[in-house]
């Protein structure tokens, strides 16, 4: 493994790539808004045109993908310049978006077809994370070709972990934003109750960040919330649509979630407020418009 | 302060009462099973027949207790034997159970008229914290008295937070077990869902220990969950008397709070299942029954 | 039976006082708001300034009475002028009020203390089931004493219903609130799901009228809700007392009830939107506010 | 209209068929399991092998068609031998289940291009409408080619709403669902809150059927219940199918349904205890369970 295409460097795949650079790796890299390539560019990145020309390289043995929006599978996996179009024999295919297991399975025939290796490998983490190194990544697919691209994924990540077969790790990863839905709501209602029975929210806050109830998300998306900073690090509309892939696999397992069928719903509130492009903690938004809470900014 | 009448000498009451011993306190105590006081008067400690009994020594300075049962307080406090028929001008009595605002209040009334000082002061932190003295306490009540008890409780923790006049810390509380129990929620409805997509319930609970929507919660309850071990810590029917007051006071507030509102529907389900005299992590039971989940033990 | 105390004569009360009047029963009436006693005194009745002295009369045989605000029979009932206070042995008191079995186990026991039998007997129907004695009565309380009034009752009812003992009247009261809790949240989401997919509302309600999931409350209350015309036939804040009754009940006998519970939280926002003191109907507000739905009026 | 292709004659299907030849029409009918075509064959209809032998004579005006299965679809319309392999310019095709208003359009693409109108048009009413000819019809599509429908569809019902363009129909239809999954909610919550307070369960289901918040749906599905007999007319599986739709819909639109998404996951814990087969009505199941109640049967 030397030479690796990355497409998809936005907020994540940016230092993910400057990683796999700093790693010794040589890169292709791909993006819809070409300037985004730049600063991987002035590394020495090489920039290609499309995503098939991104992995069409003879010397290409991985290709890394990282894909914001769940529809943008059809085009730059499917697509006419997709990946599939470029791929060759040999080669392996990680998938670093969080997606459902059937995306998952859907692109795995398809790479299959060509001799190529699909590994489905959503991370978790986000940006200090990502430029650190200290991902977690969670892998779905065959053993074997999670060991030939384990070096490159440990220059991403502080722990790797092989769930099963294709649509596990994918599976993994709508588990982990089901957590984050639930953490949400709870930092949400802790914050409403608490500002209603007139305690202070930079308390309250605190207080929450010590037992061993705490979450690291409280203090991350607890302060945004106490500054009415709502700046996108994860966003919203990317929850909601985590949050409709829950839904769907639980409705496939026949799982009945009750709590997060009602985060669901406040996420679509939330969304109604405008939230959509803000960050997650956006949420709590419909939550203070039900409590009739005024709030600045 | 030198002197306490520490009331409550239970799972949590025994190691916070030691940590007072050890402080150098000299300590009165009181158990309604009285064999539970007996490693204490090893120690030291004077062992009263009755509530007002124990807080009547005229050199008692404060008086501490932490009552599992909110009916318990009726007896204990307002009872013909209970603390408000000792008490004596110029004590503190510090109310350390997790409780409603409005029993706070009502303590403090009847306090007052008999020239006591009254905190409600529930903890955070279970066995472990108690006997390391690394509780989290949440105080309401007037700053001048919690001056007053400030070395006794700092004697039991690591962390004391003045939330507010009385009320506030019993709000406090109840704010925490809302966290508590949607994270419960959260866990249970991950470790489902993983296991219904074909995961490693083992490895799911250690990767949702990873990222930055990880709790040490998920690690204590999750492994008991595992292992089908589900002795009470913090036992289901303590928390679902916490989902009452939660409820109360969400009421009395009018705050929407659907997440917490469909987490005490699942407590209920889980306490029919036989769940109420296990641990809080016992809630599970009610979703593996929803979902027709097989679970060994 | 001749001669009947009648406490209360509101919205209710007077068309169920008047049918009384036709039926040739003998009226003492008593309201707070004097000037409501108008149109009865004009038909003969008497009025009482008193619940104590309304009762007291030497020939009352039955005391009715239709309290809207549950705090309301602390005064009315219990109060130092209240009904206990004037009632004599031998007559039967019928509290037709919507409440709690334990409200009504409670005024049991201090009316079998004063030789007075007492039934729980709720009412279904709204103004025009009362004014033409068509409403349902719920009865719980002893056989006999129900045999005593019940051509009382007839005058008021088209159907009486013999439930079982003290309570159970209460809690067949609070089972059909259950129900209009949840038609009203179906009737909301339906028209709110129905704008939102571009039908025209006017005709959803006309279609909804028809098949055998119809109910009579979707043409009273969604054309109200069509017209914005919201002001109270039966009010979201009296939906509220009954939605927290129905909460304490299924606490006290642990049962789980989910729908109910998301309803309860939904009428909470809608208060908070304002709806209190409107039309139960309004609830639907709170779900426009979370669709960002504009509606006129 | 002369001459009409029906395809699916089940429960529902065969009885609308019926009306048809009572009124007059010519029928060619398939059916996947042949044998239910005898029925109406004995009257004189033509029974097809295949959905496009059904459709492609000369003399076919109108096709309508019930699919109880949402995937049948695919087979029956768009498969080697469905429907669209044998149309003919100028026929209308009416869908009678109930869809997505996605899968209406899909279809009404597909049959325009062979310059076939399309009409989404699911049905209100079970067996005993279906026999009496007192269906309600909610048709989306043009409103010329509903004109040339009229009196087929006049022959089936007692009601037919334009609803709007093609989807409008199926929207109708999804609402009239949701509004079913409330009722048996509250049905189901109203007998089992009855039950644990006490009440005689034939008492509470006599009482619910005669105020304002009654349905007829409480008394077919209620005598079902208390009989413990489950056999389907409507059965879960369906209902479920519903539930999905109407999630899928309100995803789309972003329309918060937070009680829906209740009954949803209720549904689920339903199917789970084996009531996917059965009447909607088994719905009641997961809630017995959650409420620990023992039921004979």
């Amino acid at each position: 493994m030397k030479r690796i295409a990355f497409l998809g460097v936005g907020i994540m795949g940016t230092p993910m790539a400057l990683n796999l650079v700093r790693a010794g790796f040589e890169l292709v890299v791909w993006n819809r808004t070409k300037a985004r390539c730049r600063p991987l560019a002035e590394l020495g990145a090489k920039v290609a045109p499309t995503p098939a020309a991104a992995v069409s390289g003879a010397d290409v043995d991985a290709i890394l993908y990282s894909l914001g929006e769940p529809a943008a599978v059809d085009d730059v996996v499917f697509g006419a310049e997709g990946i599939l179009a470029g791929v060759r024999h040999g080669q392996v295919a990680v998938d670093l978006s969080t997606s459902h297991p059937e995306v998952s399975r859907r692109q795995e025939r398809a790479f299959r077809n060509r001799g190529v290796d699909f590994l489905d490998a959503p991370v978790f983490g986000s940006v200090p994370e990502a430029e650190t190194a200290a991902l977690c990544i969670v892998v779905g697919g065959d053993g074997a070709a999670l060991c030939r691209v384990r070096a490159v994924l440990g220059a991403l990540s502080s722990a790797i972990y092989h769930m099963g077969p294709v649509g596990a790790g994918a599976a993994m990863g709508l588990i982990g934003s089901l957590i984050v839905g639930l953490q949400l709501q709870a930092l949400a209602e802790a914050l409403i109750l608490g500002q209603k029975a007139g305690l202070d929210p930079r308390q309250v806050l605190e207080v929450i960040q010590l037992p061993d109830f705490r979450s690291p998300l409280f203090g991350g998306m607890g302060g945004g919330i106490l500054k009415r900073d709502f700046r996108p690090i994860f966003s919203l509309k990317h929850m909601q649509k985590d949050a409709d892939f829950i839904a769907q696999l639980a409705q496939q397992l026949n799982v009945p979630l009750p709590g997060s069928a009602i985060v669901r719903e406040v996420i679509k509130a939330a969304v109604n407020q405008g939230g959509g492009d803000e960050n997650a903690s956006a949420l709590i938004k419909a939550l203070e418009v039900q409590a009739n809470l005024v709030v600045r900014g």
